[in-house]
């Protein structure tokens, strides 16, 4: 839009692996004559696809491999070589390396397996192979994957599934996939829709190469509109995140789907490609604050790359549905809510146009159903102006047809009046038609040729418009700067060295250090005296402090609404005496009075440093029950108060904010500053802390601000 | 399973509608030679295709069609004829019913539109209709359908893109679409994966014959053993719970794809077939209660037709996964989990033959991970034997064979071995490919001819095992007869006539009849005097008692906790006042003086009279938390404490009633007692009850049952 101000500025169209993706010429070390031996695919492949740069089969036991002269040694190349593809056992790959640096070539792809994901002898092997590449300056793929395609190059440094039918065609898409069997169920299917590919690469183990620095060499490439990732996980997680914004920045949707995510998943890929790093709770944060488009499924996978590589981006999140089927109609509409598309009534003018246009039986709200049988010509029905009308509306963002079991002969007719319309608005279209390629094929091509992508149903076609949606947002948000969070650091007290669990008086100051208040606290003695308690304000709650004892209220060591000196008297010595008996020679540094606040919600914030992503900040709102109903939710640190305002909105229990029953709304806007603050603190000190929960923060009417009741940090 | 005593009986195999689906005849009324009617198509389909029955076109205006003599009347019609397909305008139907019905045809399918769901008039239309149908015998399918069709006979008393290709093939899956353009969608997938077809209903505005009752036709039908539908909704919720229930007892699974679920998608359904009726809760309920098998989208209802079909559930909920990708396995085992299907260790003597057939880099856990470019024969290699030992392990119930993207020439060596194994087990195997038909198709047919499904992905592998699991679940229930409600009725007290709202002691009345324990009560008069309060016993509650007042609480008429008879004599008139200026004019019935339970967990339990399902009792744990975090679950009234407890189970707050934090755990089966008691309640007042909820139902800990601290019952 003009006059936005870009803040996040879009990369210089560089790809950083261009010597890698698009090579002069390929090695291959290990060819054979034998097809099952990865080599001999690679081989073959290139020459039957006719690959115009250098191929070197390399192995002293053959001349001649598929019509290329076989050579003894990477030394004998004579032409230009970028990338040697090793298709040796492991053992042999740490001095193919050297071979390689020694030759002047500055990648390899390793093939085979057997190094780090098979046990400790293949790990040595890895770190082996890594330590040459990294002294010598050779760069590597893998090992343990099927290594990389350049489609429109046909420069195939690849074996397997990767090499084998259906050929991939070339197009906007560039794939890093950290498992290429179950990745190559995504290229077939976007194959299968007519979407064709850039690259596509395996990237095994990842032991030096990671898919991280492949999707910000895609972000940079000017040949890549569109971005896909089969992820496990990623070690470097940050790193991963400044990819996706750069690629958010330059306008190319990252498309990931990822696994390993729940228990079960996570021990599976564990034995798998080893990647696996972090939560899933991270991971998800991560998508949202780099505009990632997370999908669940390899259809989902295909269709919104499919609706992606059309360009085109809707100005918010209203939509219009117009078709023959009323049940897609109410499919269709089921999961536009679902996924928090509006669907509002149309103008009065697209109304007359819709009157004017379609048959008299038509339903004309939104969504239109035509009725069965169209569209057709003739009988004054003009469903171009129709289908015109509905996307022109100035309340419609996208526009879904629902062809839905219309024949060949209708799709012909609709898919020639739809590519008119497309070619007139910049706004997205998406259709949804029970036929295919086979049963409709003109229809289909005339779709495809006017780039509307063409789902195989109406909740399928609701899913990825909800995608352009969410995806256009976050370029939306990614173009105003958010407000940083406000610092921490400065003033922060004190820590002790070393991993250390700090008691709630000691928590508490780091929590108030960073700018959130906190309740007036008293640390007294086990056994005050009236002296120590003159002062006090009543009603409080009394604590016991001890950093061997982290949950207080579980053992009775929590006292609330204590009435006045006496009855606080009685409950100290109570809950020492529960505190020795529960966790016998804890030390206990004390009884904490803490003033009571009683106008408050509580609300649950917590920090945990991610293995991959470092300080992640989590929220559940309502105490226990935001933990029982598991209505949590994440961002990466640090953040500013717009990441914290989503944060609230994510959650269910949003509601608790705005006006529970019968009380004031809440500061919510305390609440966004607090996690704001508490995600720069975990960021200050994302060498040292561990785990922070402040539970509860208690949040209380608008303009009374919030409050940390309690707090448990822990020190590594 | 031999011993066990089942209580529901299978149906004895008879297909009610056998003369309307299996028709001696088929008359065609308004048959005609342009193309483009619906008439013209279904006799060129009866010709094309070679129905065997007898064919007569009706249309005064031709004398053949076809090659069919060509009738002036149904009169004149001489063969056994079953069925009249009528396209005809909507205002010649109601005649041309009588027609029927003089020619002694006893079926009639209406194929336009122009009736109930275009207005008024319409409406009228379908009126008159009915009313023949009923007063001559004559039965309806549809108006505004696309027909039925019997695939194995030919008989295609239809038209459109149920007349289109590509063609069923005769099967086991017996279809009832609301939406004939929708459902195709479904039939399409169906038959592209090799499913065949039975019957294939299109059921339109149901002015008559419904989808409930097709249901149970189908269920009685021995050549159906899938029944497949496409709902927006029934308008008698029993009928359809009753049908699918009958379904259930014949081991006959009810797949249903649901839709007009939310606002938006309610609004699309309305202007469609006007089916609509009931709340998705009650639908989902009903589901849950009768086993049917909900799909979200047209590839799981696709996917679960064909693990269906097979004809084999499992045992329990625990699989195994099995494949040559690791990606696919962690995907697998992601998608297992969310469908709480464990994934157990092997045996020892399942791994020693895995070790000893496998491929040496495999890794051996569950899921299993044989690598990329297998299964295939030699190398010492037996994959049969791996399969045959992991589906025979004694802890396994499915497996799932990951193929990816193994090849053409794995795929027909993997199929073969898999066909062996499936031969020898009777448990569920379920592959997943990302090849197709086209790829690899002599591996797809081996696989194909074994009954082995091959899914899409390795997440649709996991859903339809889930599906699997939890259907048979649902017919193991329901084997074992549920203890019954506790009576409600005999003591009921005598409720006012007519609509009306009870206030909270009447209320209370009501659920205290039904079995349920509440407060400890006094009513009191709007400024009690001491003689009133004699006895009270603090702390207590006190609220005001009105019928005009629903939310006490909202408006500050409820005060907790009062300690003394003064404080009483103050909140009393403040509660008074309140009221007063909340509602001015409200009739204030006096003040309730409750006894506080200070030990106990918020429930809520609700009952609405659904307009589809008559009462449904809803269940939220946590109070307003439940309710603002939507964790809510719902059962068809009445039910048991079996049914009670499961309604628990499924909350995702079901951790509160276990062990709340540092509380003991709550009395969880007397909630259930009381679930089921309130459920007989609004059963036996199904007339009466329009609303009832008990919020709070307090629920103590073990042993101290629940208390009813509040209750609301409005009268219709």
């Amino acid at each position: 839009m003009a006059g936005d101000v870009s803040t996040v500025t879009a990369p210089a169209p560089v790809n950083a692996f261009e010597r890698l993706l698009d090579p002069r010429g390929i090695a291959i070390v290990g060819a054979s004559a034998d097809p099952a031996r990865p080599g001999a695919q690679t081989v073959r492949t290139l020459k039957e696809l006719g690959y115009e740069g250098g191929v070197y089969p390399v192995n002293p036991r053959y001349t001649e491999l598929d019509g290329y002269r076989c050579l003894p040694s990477l030394a004998a190349i004579e032409g230009a070589c970028d990338v040697a593809v090793i298709a040796l056992p492991a053992a042999q790959v740490p001095a193919s390396i050297g071979h390689c640096a020694e030759r002047g070539i500055r990648y390899a792809v390793v093939l085979g397996g057997g190094f780090r994901e098979s046990g400790e002898a293949g790990a040595a092997l890895e770190a082996a192979m890594l330590s040459t590449a990294r002294a010598r300056g050779v760069r590597i793929i893998g090992p343990n994957c099927l290594g990389f395609v350049n489609v429109g190059a046909r420069a195939y440094a690849a074996w397997g599934s990767l090499t084998r039918p259906p050929r991939m065609q070339p197009g906007p898409v560039s794939a890093v996939l950290q498992s290429a069997s179950f990745g190559m169920g995504i290229v077939i299917q976007c194959t299968a829709a007519g979407l064709g590919f850039r690259y596509v690469v395996t990237s095994g183990n990842e032991a030096d190469i990671t898919a991280p620095e492949l999707i910000d060499a895609f972000a940079g490439d000017p040949g890549t509109r569109v971005i896909l990732a089969y992820l496990e996980g990623v070690r470097d997680g940050r790193a991963f995140m400044a990819a996706a914004r750069r690629a958010l920045a330059a306008g190319k949707p990252v498309i990931v789907i990822k696994a390993g995510n729940t228990e079960q998943g996570r021990r599976a890929a564990e034995s798998h490609t080893a990647n696996l790093a972090g939560s899933y709770d991270a991971y998800r944060a991560a998508f949202r604050q780099c505009g990632v488009v997370e999908v669940d499924d390899v259809h989902e996978a295909a269709d919104a790359a499919l609706c992606f590589a059309g360009g085109r981006l809707p100005g918010g999140r209203r939509v219009a549905a117009i078709g023959g089927s009323g049940g897609a109609a109410a499919s269709f509409s089921d999961n536009a809510e679902r996924h928090e598309l509006a669907m509002p009534p149309f103008s009065g003018e697209t109304l007359e146009v819709l009157r004017a246009t379609l048959p008299k039986l038509a339903s004309l709200g939104n969504p239109v159903d035509y009725t069965a049988g169209y569209p057709r010509a003739g009988e004054g029905l003009d469903f171009r102006r129709a289908f015109a009308a509905v996307i022109g509306d100035p309340d419609i963002d996208q526009m879904a047809v629902m062809f839905a079991a219309a024949g060949p002969g209708q799709l012909v007719h609709g898919g020639e009046v739809l590519a008119e319309v497309a070619r007139a608005s910049p706004k997205p279209i998406v259709a949804y038609s029970s036929m295919n390629e086979a049963l409709a094929p003109e229809g289909m091509a005339r779709l495809r040729a006017a780039g509307i992508p063409v789902l195989a149903s109406p909740r399928r076609v609701a899913t990825a418009m909800a995608r352009l949606a969410d995806y256009a947002a976050a370029r939306r948000r990614a173009r105003v700067p958010e407000r940083p969070a406000p610092g921490a650091g400065a003033l922060l007290p004190p820590l002790p060295p070393g991993a250390a669990t700090l008691n709630e008086h000691e928590s508490k100051r780091l929590v108030a250090a960073a700018g959130i208040p906190v309740t007036r606290d008293r640390l007294l003695p086990l056994e005050p005296d009236a002296r120590e308690c003159a002062g006090l304000v009543f009603p409080l709650a009394l604590k016991i402090v001890s950093p061997a004892i982290a949950h207080k209220s579980d053992i009775g060591c929590v006292r609330l609404n204590i009435a006045d000196a006496r009855e606080l008297a009685r409950a100290a010595t109570e809950i020492v005496a529960r505190a020795r008996a529960a966790v016998p020679g804890a030390r206990l540094d004390g009884l904490l009075a803490s003033e009571m606040v009683c106008d408050a919600m509580e609300a649950i914030v917590g920090v945990v440093n991610d293995t991959a992503f470092g300080p992640v900040v989590a929220l559940g709102l309502g105490g226990v029950f935001a933990e029982t109903l598991r209505d949590v939710t994440f961002r990466v640190a640090p953040f500013g108060v717009d990441t914290a305002r989503e944060m609230m909105g994510e959650l269910r229990g949003r509601a608790l904010l705005e006006a529970p029953r019968g009380r004031p709304a809440l500061d919510a806007e305390a609440l966004a500053e607090a996690l704001a603050r508490i995600s720069a603190l975990a960021w200050a000190l994302c060498d040292r802390l561990a785990e922070l929960d402040v539970n509860p923060l208690l949040v209380r009417p608008r303009g009374k601000g919030v409050v940390a009741a309690d707090a448990l940090a822990v020190l590594r």
